[in-house]
Order: structure tokens, then sequence, then C-alpha cells
């Protein structure tokens, strides 16, 4: 499909995107939360320091608004229609972020203290709050031709997301976990957002359900190949890369993907028992345990895993027939979700 | 306008749209929040112990349903078309509670150990989110002549709702609150999901917005009304009939309405003092606080505001001309929701 494709670069894609829904989602924070709770949620997003003085940052990458711009475009609309889809989108996940931070005590994100720690639990919380309220308003105070239709399916993506997030915390303290589970529990957590935003662009200018599902499907498949490279770098990344310590997830004992599918061969033993303790992991250990999820085949199964996801979602691209352009562009910004180097 | 009416006991207006609420909230709970959600939206509601087990009760009073039921009628429709609108009300207050006992360290809430006690902060974190999602969810997906504005406006009260939890925060911090600011924060707080509560039904069933903006305001004032009583009641309140320790506000140096008050006059000089230390406040110091924040004009201040509230809320129901038996209702409800003993 690439071939003979004019391609845009995939940063002047993301550029354009950015600067179309970057100061909409600013306005957003203006217009819907309080002085207090737009203050936080400026600070969060990386647009202005703990005192509230601009740091000239759009903050993030923007790739969920991306994608939902170039749904609106694989409907036949200018991306600007797309607008309030991108920009719910990106509320809904730094709702997410917010909230995910008080209940993991994370201190850093994107190298800054995170806003809870900066603000206290409250204000954190409420800023949470405020980010899904105005998602919500967002969408069902624009122009587009299905607000309700797009604003419902904005909300069944929100629900899978707190259900993901809901059974990674209940995971980490079950021993009993099951591959599918696990599978599953990314669809939700990872999967659902990328998903909708895939195709809330075209929910929201009222795409046939056809259109949307299959953006939809190529979203969960993204999501889901996301999360296994993801996976995948929190035990083999490389520091300089990832900005994580070497074997980041096996130092914090986390059941990730590939960890889980090794745990599933007759031959785990021994990493069961590494997984087992209450001490912290010394340096050997955590590059035994390393080891042994590659002995064990986790390694291989999260990368066939990760192939099959990006092979369904090229399909379910193709399945969609978009404007050959659109699909390019698409099909850039996906890479770019999955593909760091690993 | 109650002389001539056939009134119906109060008793019988909430057990009626108790009957038809409670049903459709847990079978949103069930429909939208995933099992583990659904198991903590039980508890916390009260139909359920915290081993899940039901408890065979319907949970709370449900007057925020009741009032959005008799906005439906008040347009005309019968009580069942209100029904999503209740739901979702219900829904947002429930989601606000959660939130809120996390916020401020409640450990009990209708006399049982609020949910973050019991499931943890996280789960309970999630279940409030998961109830605010599906608040929308049901609206949007309902057959109401409108939902798109019923969702907007919604989400306006919600958005007032955390502005006002976040003033409520930051004016336990600070010395110099203004009167208006505090009349504002309750407004916000407590008014603006009772005004939702008030004509959400009228705005789903497609009512004009005259009807909705008078159904609201009658609502707003009702809840500035209800603070202002509840604020007497935490100082003044009998234990036994509000379950609360005597003075428990002044207990707690809250910086309620009435306290505010009596800190602007002149000779407030002692109640600034006894609200500026640091140790807890002797059961002499608690009574002369009391003392103090009627000498300083605060009793009849909120004692007049709040008949004035109750007042204009009368105007407002009779300019908003409901049917009459619907008028007699709501205006029960409504005395209900202010009228506790004090």
């Amino acid at each position: 499909m690439t071939a003979a494709s004019p391609a845009r670069p995939l940063v002047s894609v993301l550029e354009s995107s950015r600067e179309l829904v970057a100061p909409a989602l600013q306005d957003a924070v203006r217009r819907y939360l309080s002085p207090r709770m737009g203050q936080v949620a400026s600070y969060h997003h990386g647009w202005s320091d703990a005192d509230g003085r601009p740091t000239g940052r759009w903050g993030g990458k923007l790739v969920r608004p991306a994608l939902a711009l170039l749904s609106a475009r694989a409907a036949g609309h200018a991306q600007e229609a797309g607008v309030p889809a991108a920009v719910a989108v990106e509320l809904v996940h730094n709702f997410s972020l917010l909230h995910d931070d008080i209940m993991d005590d994370d201190t850093k994100r994107r190298g800054r203290a995170t806003a809870w720690t900066v603000f206290g639990v409250p204000n954190a919380l409420l800023a949470g709050d405020a980010l899904l309220t105005a998602a919500t308003s967002v969408l069902l105070d624009s122009d587009g031709a299905d607000p309700r239709s797009a604003t419902a399916w904005l909300m069944t993506a929100t629900q899978r997301m707190i259900t993901g997030q809901t059974a990674d915390i209940e995971f980490e303290r079950r021993g009993d976990v099951t591959l599918a589970e696990c599978v599953r529990m990314a669809g939700d957590k990872t999967g659902a957002l990328l998903s909708c935003a895939c195709s809330l662009g075209a929910a929201l200018v009222g795409a046939d359900t056809a259109l949307v599902d299959r953006l939809a499907a190529f979203g969960e498949h993204v999501g889901l190949a996301f999360q296994l490279v993801d996976d995948l770098l929190g035990i083999w990344g490389d520091p300089a890369t990832t900005g994580k310590a070497a074997g980041a997830d096996l130092v914090a004992r986390k059941k990730s993907l590939p960890v889980v599918a090794a745990l599933q061969a007759a031959s785990s033993t021994e990493l069961w028992e590494l997984y087992s303790g209450e001490e912290p992991l010394t340096e050997a250990e955590v590059a035994r345990a390393a080891a042994l999820v590659e002995r064990d085949g986790g390694r291989d199964w999260a990368l066939t895993e990760a192939a099959r996801q990006i092979d369904a979602a090229r399909e379910c691209l193709a399945a969609a027939d978009v404007p050959r352009a659109v699909g390019v562009d698409l099909a850039q910004v996906a890479s770019f979700v999955v593909g760091r180097e690993f």
C-alpha cells in the first residue's frame, strides 16, 4: 500500500495535527475547567510549570489526537472535523494518567514530578475528574454530525480502560493469572483508547458503522502490538532509549506479557521462584530472570504475537478502504506508536 | 399552591420513585461496570456487604432521582421518561461521594466503612470514575428526545461540583475567605447537582429551555437552603437527630457558612482566635465558639438566608407553571431535602 503513495513524512503528519489540536486542547481546558483545575491540568500536560508559568511546550507527542484527525479524514472529511474527537481522546488519556499516577504512587512522569506530588492528591484526583467531564462536553458541544454516538463510543472505551486498570491492580496481587487474562487486560487498558482514537473522528462526522468498526479494530491491534513491544522493552530495552533502568519491569516483578507467557511453560519453576520472593532482586537475579523469560519462550511468544497484531492491524486498515494517503498516514503513525527500537 | 391540591404523602412520592429508579440503577451498574467495579459500587450504594452478599437494602433516600422523575412530569411526561435522568444524577452523586471520601480521608459514610477503607484507594477511585462514565452512557443510550442536551447539562453540573469541591479544599487552608466566596462554593458543591436533578428529566424529554431553566433555578435555591440548614445543624444540631457529635463542624474548625458570616463581623476577634489555634478545641471552647457565632450574627444570617432561598425556590416553582400535582410533589421533596429539625 505504501509503495506508490506520496507519503508525507511522519514528522509532518504529527506536526500538522499538533498545530491544530494543541491550541484546541488548551482552549478546552480554559473553557471547561475552573482556573485552579486548569492550573493543575496545564502543569500535568507540560504547558506550564508548578507556579503556572508557561513552558512554551506542547506536552506529549499527541499521537492519539493525530489518529483521531486521520480517522475523520478516513471518512472523507477534512482533518479539522476531527478536532473535537482529537481533543476528547487526549483529555481522557490525561484523566487516566492523573489517576494512574495517584494509584501507582508514581512520582515521575515525562521526566517531571507527577501532579499529585506537586498539588496534592485531592487536586490531582479532581483534575482527572474535570478532564473526563470536559472530554464529554467537548464532543457534545461540537458541531459534528453525530456527537451522541461519538460520546457513547468514547465512554465505552473509557469504561474498558477502567476495567483494564482494575485488572492490572488485581493481577499484581494474584498468583494464578492466565496469559489470556493478561492479553484481555492489555486490550482493555491500552487497546481500548487507541482503538477509540483511530475511529472517534469517523464516528463524530457520522461515518457508517462498518468503517468505524474497521478503524476501531485497526487501533485495537495497534494497541496490543504497542503493549507487547513496550513489555519487551521493559525487559530487554536499552536504558539509554527507554529512559528506564535495565530490566525495569523485572526489578518491579511486573507480570508483563512476556513474563506471564514464560510462566506458563512447564519449565518455569525457577522464574516462579524469583517472582515469589519478597526481597528486591539483585542485578544478577534480574539478568537471570530475563534469561529465563527468554528460555521459557516468553520473548519469542511476545515477538510473534506483536508481529501477528501488526499484520492484523494492516488487514483491518486494508479492509477499511480509506483514501490512499490517509491509509499511509495511519500506518505511519501506528508504526511510530508501536515501533520503538528493541 | 398546596391548599387545594390532592397531595400525595411525601413517603409515597419517594417510594414510588424508588421502586422505579432503584432497579434501573442496579441495572446500569451491572450493564456498564466490570464485575469487580460493580462489586465496589454495590457495596458503596449499600446494596451488598463487603463480600458481595446482598443486604436487601436500596441504599440512600434517592431524593435526587425523585426530583429528576418529577422534572420529567413537570414537562408533561410520565415519570418513567425521567428514569435515565434519575439514574444518571444518582450515579454522578455517588461518583462524587466515592472520590470525596478518599480526599477527605473519611472512614464512615451512612454508618458503614467507606469503600476505600474496604477495597483500597485504587478500587474506590476507579469505581468513582466508572460511575461517572456510566452516568454519561445511561443518558446517551436512553430513548429520550434530547439525550445530547441532557448529557451536556449533567456535565456542566458535574464540572461545577468539581469546582466546588476544589474550592472547599482550598478554603480550609486559606485565612481570607469571603462570605461571597463561600456562598458560591456551596452553590457549586451542593446546588449544582440538585439544580440538575430538578431539571434533567425535563431536559431529557426535550422540554423548552425556559422550563428547564426555571426548574434548575428552583433546585439551585433548594441546594443552597439545604447547605445553610446543614451548616446550622453542624453547630446547633441535636446529635440524636444529626448522627454527628454536638458542634461537629466547630470541633473540626470547619469554615461553614454561619462561621464565615460571623467572622466578617467587626467583633469577631475571639472567634478568629479560636479558629486560628492548632490544638483540639475543648468542650467549653466549642460551646464558646457556638455562642460567638450567634453573637456575631452568623446564626441569624444563615437563618435569614435559608428562608430567603426557600422563598426564591417557591417563586421559581410558581414561575415554572408546572402541573399542580407535580408542583406539590416537588415542593414536598424539596422541603424534605431542606427541612431537617434544628
